[in-house]
């Protein structure tokens, strides 16, 4: 099998780590319980291990195709993308007035990341829809609801997000598109967008594209910015004028369509209001960063698989303490264990980020009160940029370790190694480059709500730390004292930027959201280890998983957490020590 | 121009860092001097900017054909490759007696650098055709060497190394290919090899195969195998029964066949004597691995440089202090500045790795006294694996950078970012993956002469660390503070490796060769900053340079050697940790 959901270690993600449960208590979500969870994890399981996956090299040979003013999908994709819409899974995490299945977001991400672990480039359409159905329940007048939520939320329409432009991109300010008033309220769009991803396709009925353009006479830049409802297919039935010119020649993600659009005068319709486009976007970005960092963590999940499998039936050389004769298989070489425990650490540690991060959506969404809500949302603020980031990073680097497990094979594309690496390239670029998101963290972020967000974070580690370090299991004191050093490194760093110049902050953005990622990680480890621990002691669930959990969080805390106090003289080195490199310009 | 050969950068590096002036008193090169090195430099520039670098995409695009049992290279790569042959550059590092120019290989490397940035897959070629001009020098009879040593020295006749075999990549003692006695005193040599870089091709008159095979009654493993040249045009002008049977298709380097070759009885000449192939192979594969560092180094400039240029060019957003009205080029905004300088630290960080240890190499072969000689020696060996494993690092590094500079255009394949991504993402693997190099330094080259060649290292960095803090320029006293705190971890960690059990040496290799290559790297750069010092003082060329390379030291200094201590915890975490983490296997 090219690929299986890790569903152990998704579930004790959900329900140790990312506390899942809690989520109950909001009454949101009544239909929501661990049997329904095992339930659905199983279902999609099915659809990602059997339907998608073996359709991942399909994709990666053949690319998409543009005739005709058509595109192609690959042989597979279309009947694909009907059992994606048959299980109803793109309306998983939407609410059942909708025609959604009404679950939460935090288990609509585990089921995301099987769909992207098995297949980016058709995970990258639903993915996409996600984004459209959130801006039109956000920011849609009831008519626009009642005429594009039901299709998109069933997927038998996906949705668009039509932003970059070839002089617009990290810097969206920057577009032409225009859009001019049509006598009838709607509005005449007209322009070229780029790198539009799943711009065009054969799999859906009709293409909703939500596409970024300016009104006449609005003001420059990002405020005079507004969204626009395009469908490829109009109410009335008849093509609208917008279709792919080109289909860009990529890395990877070659069965994913990345389509240049051309809006010739295509109709269009306003949502949420002339000049807001930018917070309408924004309800889209937010919601595919987290997505984008689960593609992170599910392409390195993949990665990881296969690197085991490898490692575990090729044979080369004596290993130092394998029984038998040799040839041994080379997991048994402590090298290549020490990679795939790196890999495996990783993983666990960027998963654990974006589930809770979806928790805290949930929760800043369904949450009861007001103080709850607000607190909820901006631990989801926090932590999506580090959930787009430094999943993507550690998606890339366990890609980039799968090949070298493989040796030279890695290296042929035939394995498939090389596919992993290409395809997860893309994803510490797209929806806001991860510099970007390291920006944010320390612009925004660093200072939303008087630090607010921050010192919750704080307070939640120390109790963490605390457990630790109180526990009975030989293992967790020294786990918390590693995971202190870490806290104090970030709290150390994250003060020294609040303080600092602008230029100074922008110049430690990077390294900084590394900490943040490598320290939050390292956390959620930590309480998964106690989570392990008290498992142990009440006899529940596998004791040899509990064990490894505490051993994976034990092996992290000295090959990556132990690096936190080091990136502080990175972070904190300053924008005129990189200034005074020069490049010989 | 698509690429430009460094020669400031290059020429600080032989002259101040690897201080290669230290090789005429060896009086093996009469004709070496700073004006010729100036002249070859140029003269190699043109080459690799002119002819080579242009064709570095159609390689790329075209990829190698097999067809009737003949590969053709890419369009262009015979008429360079008759330019390579026409300007002697195959024989530079060579004695004039065997038709070299009778130069050093430390200026060797150099050149090979150049070839290696413009065109990786074709740099290949010329790369084995250098092992195999080794091994002949090194193990060959006289009549062995009058045979192929200058048709092989102009570069007329190419070279191969074929060790690999579907059941033996690292374990070369695996393989199976047999060599049968003829009466004449030749072999019979039959069997499959695969990876074969440049195995067949149209650029040169002949190939000399240079193979490993077992000879009847030969021990097992490493013992029992021994070297042949296969010439693939026989002495008598036949063709031997011997070709190239498959053409990888692989991930990047599509300009380079890697051929799968079919020895059917192919005549052969033992080289070195029976069951002395793995002593043959190792001169070959030493060579080789210096020369891989080298490709690192090569792509990662080549890849800075694109980066560089289209962040000059590319205009997005505010920076922060930028001038003039926005939108700014993309090298203001301090991430990207960031970047850029990792880039530029990393790669004259590795470069001197290189160039210090083709320097070591020279002096190994041509020093003075025995006792200069054998230190020089183990200088080199020590410096082997880093310069391989740790250059390479680099290399993928900072192509992967140059992608994420280019944001969304970094995944275009017409963009050419990608290439050099996937064209360097090899040099890890082979010629021993970085891996076995690692486990080289903390197995032979840890203990070797009884730690004699890291006591030595030691106190080279000590003598820097002294001249840093001694030093009246401000920015020296803290740079020799960095490099002492470095030099501490790497004592600390390899005291605790030469103490510990193998089994916990070979789990902490990898971090250890990463510890060693960013310690190594880092006192050379402050050896040329002390350089820069110097001439900053004595008024001796370019101050800006000058002043870059203090700023150069400094900011690797708080961006990488800091990193120093922390990776002594994760070499020192012991195999036990590692083995719990265990696999659910």
């Amino acid at each position: 099998m090219s690929y299986r959901a890790p569903l152990d270690e998704m579930r004790f993600t959900l329900e140790e780590v990312a506390a899942v449960e809690g989520l109950k208590a909001t009454g949101a979500f009544p239909d929501f319980s661990a049997d329904l969870t095992v339930a659905i994890l199983d279902e999609a399981a099915k659809l990602a291990e059997n339907v998608l996956a073996p359709l991942n090299k399909v994709g990666d040979a053949e690319h998409c195709k543009l005739a005709d003013d058509k595109v192609t999908t690959p042989t597979g994709f279309p009947e694909a993308y009907a059992q994606f819409v048959e299980g109803g899974w793109q309306g998983l995490q939407f609410s059942t007035d909708n025609g959604g299945m009404g679950l939460p977001r935090a288990l609509g991400v585990t089921v995301l990341e099987m769909i992207q672990g098995s297949n980016l480039s058709f995970g990258l359409g639903p993915m996409l829809t996600y984004g459209a159905i959130e801006a039109l329940i956000e920011h849609g007048t009831d008519e626009q609801k009642a005429m594009y939520l039901p299709k998109l939320i069933t997927g038998e329409w996906s949705g668009t997000m039509n932003l970059t432009e070839p002089s617009a991109g990290s810097d969206v300010g920057a577009l032409r598109t225009k859009a001019e008033p049509n006598p009838d309220g709607s509005w005449a769009i007209s322009g070229q967008k780029i790198f539009i991803t799943w711009g065009d396709h054969d799999c859906a009925e009709n293409i909703i594209h939500l596409v970024l353009a300016r009104t006449p006479g609005s003001p420059d830049g990002t405020k005079g910015i507004s969204l626009f409802i395009v469908p490829k297919v109009l109410p009335d039935g008849s093509a609208n004028s917008l279709k792919a010119i080109g289909l860009e020649h990529k890395l990877g993600i070659h069965g994913s369509p990345t389509c240049t659009m051309e809006y010739a005068g295509a109709t269009g319709w306003l949502i949420g209001g002339e000049n807001a486009g930018m917070r309408c976007m924004f309800t889209m970005m937010n919601s595919a960063r987290l997505n984008v960092g689960v593609q992170g963590v599910g392409i390195a999940e993949r990665a990881y698989q296969q690197a085991l499998a490898y490692a575990s039936d090729r044979k080369q050389g004596r290993a130092i303490d394998a029984e038998g004769p040799a040839p041994h298989a080379i997991i048994h070489h402590p090298d290549i264990k020490r990679t795939l425990s790196l890999m495996k650490a990783k993983i666990a540690a960027a998963r654990a980020i974006c589930v809770s991060c979806a928790v805290a959506a949930d929760l800043a969404y369904h949450g009861d009160e007001d103080e709850e809500k607000a607190a909820a949302k901006r631990r989801e603020e926090l932590l999506t940029p580090i959930a787009k980031a430094w999943s993507t990073d550690v998606g890339v680097e366990v890609a980039s370790a799968n090949i070298q497990v493989h040796g030279g094979m890695g290296y042929i594309e035939e394995t498939g190694a090389a596919q992993h690496l290409r395809d997860a390239r893309i994803t510490p670029i797209y929806e806001g480059t991860n510099a970007i998101q390291a920006i944010d963290l320390v612009g925004r972020k660093l200072s939303m709500a008087d630090g607010a967000a921050f010192d919750e974070l704080y307070a939640d580690i120390d109790q963490t730390i605390e457990s630790c370090l109180t526990s009975s299991h030989p293992d967790l004191p020294p786990l918390g004292e590693r995971l202190r050093d870490s806290l104090e490194a970030l709290q150390e760093a994250a003060d020294w930027l609040a303080e600092a110049d602008m230029k100074d902050r922008l110049a430690g953005a990077t390294p900084f959201l590394t900490l943040a990622g490598e320290t939050v990680g390292g956390w959620l480890l930590c309480v998964g280890a106690v989570s392990a621990r008290r498992r142990q002691k009440e006899n529940v669930g596998d004791p040899a998983f509990a064990a490894q959990r505490i051993a994976l969080a034990n092996f992290y805390a000295e090959a990556v957490m132990t690096l936190a106090p080091s990136r502080v003289d990175d972070i904190t080195m300053g924008a005129d020590m990189i200034d005074e490199v020069g490049f010989g310009l």
